[in-house]
């Protein structure tokens, strides 16, 4: 079978674990990277061996990269004309001028949570509208407290049905080793309803959703108390039987030491993936109650890996690589050792 | 009049603020308060010129305070001789042990939330419940996170009447210039239902009440999302009305400058209260969402002083000073100038 | 005696502070103050009853201002027109363009740390070089650590001579209700030298420095480590009593319960300082260690209030109002009410 | 050439590396590790295939492992039976209660850096005293912040020979996923000298020593500015020139982009590090600079797998497997892939 030839246009803290994805996919093949300058990024692909092809935006700033004795393999032109597929994680706004060297060379491409909504067909997320990203040319990626957010509240959904969800995100402000944004002793309240709350109703049109986020001093993972009102009453009990059958969620518990967000971090870390990373989103099962004919639990939300399942879901979705949701998310799962655990 | 006479045992974060309330109220004297040691809360009062009277646990302990030329004026027994109302904010566990103490002079008493709910008459709150404390001997005022919830909650409540709430609570983890607890990059999850979506049931046991708590390592304010649903349709207006009207609920706005809990905590700072504390809850206009027949809004909890108010309530309610929650607030309110901004 | 007239143009962090110091001068008049927008600070000074004068940059904002009923007393070129000096804390670079409305009207200022050095005749501090201000048009004072650094610098080179300082500065990021600035759980390096050590050179040419500032995700104070070298050996004890004397240094210690920054900022609180501010560096006696010929020790710099005494004595030298330093430093530390402990 | 035998006792955070790097050296066998019950580490260890055998320090604990259907090899006393030499990574004094087993077997050990000096025959380090090891039966290893300090410390001393440093340690107060311990939004100062100074004097008798350590609410890495002074002058080019000679010694830049401790936490995560750990100390050639006759830089410490390189360097000399620590640490060096950047 001809592998699906893929770009990675952007090697940021998404780009770079894109990347990692890609490769790690039997059916595609990673053309290559793409980004800016001389990031530590790029150093450390350097002294990791330089596994991927690097390409150039700019290619008078290769002068920059000979000082470091680092390979380029072309242009971004250049490595848009190999690919069937590009990933954009370049920062918001620059994906929309990107798109028309896409285009130009006819060239489909996924976009990140960051760019605006139009500059995809289709507002995509692996499990919940997978189909309607079949063959289109371009898709945005939910940001990652959606993405994750909308693996439970579909998860819960075709198990049982749902009418309306609400959410509170305790959101972390800043990855590990960010300097360009933070917070010091201060939680910082956003206006409601919250984005991710829209966004999960432009996903899942027929559930009604709001909610209010509050920024967080933390960089490991969000965590979502979601409360959502089935079409009949959802137990406790109903809800662990949907969670633990669904391969992108990990359902933990405090007993077992999972505390926080922080425990969570450090297991990852542990089990020796790649840059310490997590695809799954985990459920505290200790943290599900009934109330009334609701259900309410809290979701932790690895922010650094989490789209990119889904991303890999997208580029199946526009390759027509799988026809349904369940093919796709398997075949991605599969070569990302997701679920391997159970 | 005869103003009646408090005491203060314990001079922690909570019995400092109980001892400056108390002895702002011009119906109530402050006879005096009483710790165990030459902590540096006792170092400031001494340094203001010993404002207070200042009574011994151990009086053996007396040869420390000389070495600061710091007075005594008693024991603990002479203190608890002298008043009609002891406010207990020492350690969990040690106001059951005074609790003796009290009975054996017929001393009135009220304990902070840290006790068990059996050293009470009455789990109390001084708008939620007020008549219930009336005449009785002994109270445990709720915790800091209740006692803020509940005034927002019995607010609605009042107005419109409500059937159940659901909370999401993200807790400051320490105040400021704690050393003996911290946390360090970390949410940290409880297993839920949360103590005060229990505690809110005992109050106001006609109201269903869930609830996460999510620990934060901030100093500055717990906040809380609150998602209730009324018995009818209560709305945004309709929220606002009635938040507008309460005495200690301040509306603010992210548009004004109140991005969160410390620009709150700034705030009271700048208003030139004495330690910069707030007896108001907070709630931003910017979150109040409605969902469905729900609506959905975050509020902001001064930790250090947002109990004050209501245990002076109790003190109104133990000594039968005025017979109708609205009457003791009122009064309450006027000696704390709570409310004069509006 | 006639009263020197002050304005403060510029009411943030310092500006609010610059206000209320200059306010408890006996000898000095408060004007007023001036600022661009309705801020949190402005509310909560309008919350307290307005107790200064009020004037606009621009008073085309005026509206924004009559909303709040809040009343403004003239322009910025108004309130310049009856000063004798003016307090500059706005922004840095604004100074600057300010400077030349203070030079139309002979109107003399002082600027914070943020300028740019040539905006004044005498990069400035209180103590350590108090003459060189005297009768001069324009001042610039010293950042808030390098103004408590010289301060015990300054006293153990008047008292023993000093050849040679090497300092680590452990720089709070943000302050308590800052939302723009914020580090999260990282600490950041700068390039050594630091400012602040090349600072201390300027203003005191005769010792060498040199030093390194590492940032951390902390608001409550700097913490400083000095190593000095004396002309002759300074041991433990001869520090000591330097620093024991010293009116704007408080000596504290681990074992009463100073275990760090946070200790200071709540003892600040608990002394009811408006605001909680402190005007007095700490320096922690059981950090105080000898090395070879050389002495180190630990201080804390309040940094919201340290530098109030130093612009006030700086008003001093530039209206003449004391001849030496020795006679301005006390009438500026009786009306703050500064070493009134000891 | 027969392997040497090495169990680890204690699977903790610095157990867990110890492991990983025993298992990576040519010439020495993992004959297992050791704990006392299903922490989350075991479980990662479970979920990675369980690559180690597992011995319990408690057979009747058993059945807690068989839930997760974790195999176990036998008991504390059955692994250290096959062992040559333990490497003792449990909590502060359990150490010391092993120790009588390891002599009952007559199996060397090395304790980590909590337990007792009296514990051990030497104050070990692998440069520093590599030869006073040999053929010793136990070792007791310097701590984090120590063993890399001496790392940078005895680089100078070789090329150019050392009288005095004093130290200022800013020291991360927990490790990631640490939530039994930690400090939120304060600065936490030790009583001085710190045991760090007095540690190095240690193993370096021939050096004055002495230093200030202050907390700080961060997981990523320790930061210590040292002061040294030569016994003739050091220039920072000279410095420069023996730190870039040193295996264990990164030379970074704040112009490359490493920014702080958060930099290199991020960069060794996106190296693939086994757990994102680094082995190396960086030292900021941007914070060197000369003071007189010393010279002043910043060196970064990542906790958590710095020892791991001296502890090996450990076994090498208790076993006398190399006869100096040239020859040593080279081949320690070269098993973990340290230095090939270079």
């Amino acid at each position: 079978m001809k592998k699906i030839k893929v770009g990675v246009v952007g090697y940021g803290v998404i780009g770079q674990r894109l990347a990692d994805g890609v490769f790690m996919q039997g059916d595609m093949e990673l053309v290559g990277i793409c980004d800016v300058g001389v990031t530590l990024a790029i150093r450390a692909l350097k002294e990791k061996g330089m596994p991927y092809n690097l390409y150039l935006v700019d290619m008078s700033k290769k002068s920059d990269f000979d000082k470091y004795s680092i390979e380029i393999s072309g242009s971004l032109e250049d490595l848009v004309k190999k690919c069937d597929v590009i990933l954009d994680s370049t920062p918001a706004g620059v994906g929309a001028k990107n798109k028309l060297l896409y285009q130009k060379y006819n060239v489909k491409a996924i976009f990140q949570g960051g760019e605006d909504n139009s500059v995809a067909d289709v507002f995509f997320h692996g499990y919940a509208n997978y189909e309607k990203g079949l063959g289109k040319d371009f898709l945005k990626l939910t940001s990652c407290n959606t993405t994750g957010l909308i693996r439970a509240v579909d998860c819960l959904d075709r198990a049982y049905g749902l009418d309306k969800v609400a959410i509170t995100i305790i959101r972390r402000v800043a990855d590990p080793g960010d300097y360009h944004r933070g917070l010091t002793n201060a939680l910082r309240v956003d206006k409601a309803p919250s984005h991710q709350a829209l966004d999960l109703m432009t996903i899942m049109p027929h559930i009604d959703a709001t909610g209010i986020l509050v920024h967080t001093p933390v960089t490991h993972g969000h965590i979502i108390t979601v409360i959502a009102k089935g079409k009949k009453k959802i137990t406790k009990k109903m809800a662990l039987e949907a969670f633990r059958a669904h391969p992108r969620i990990r359902m933990v518990s405090i007993d077992e030491g999972f505390l926080g967000n922080a425990s969570l971090f450090r297991y990852a870390r542990d089990l020796g993936n790649p840059r310490g990373d997590m695809y799954e989103i985990a459920i505290w099962e200790d943290t599900i109650v009934e109330s009334g004919d609701e259900v309410m639990f809290a979701i932790n939300i690895p922010q650094e890996a989490v789209t990119i399942p889904e991303t890999i879901d997208g580029v199946r979705a526009l390759m027509e690589m799988q026809s349904s949701s369940k093919e796709a998310t398997e075949t991605t799962n599969k070569y990302l050792h997701i679920g391997k655990w159970k």
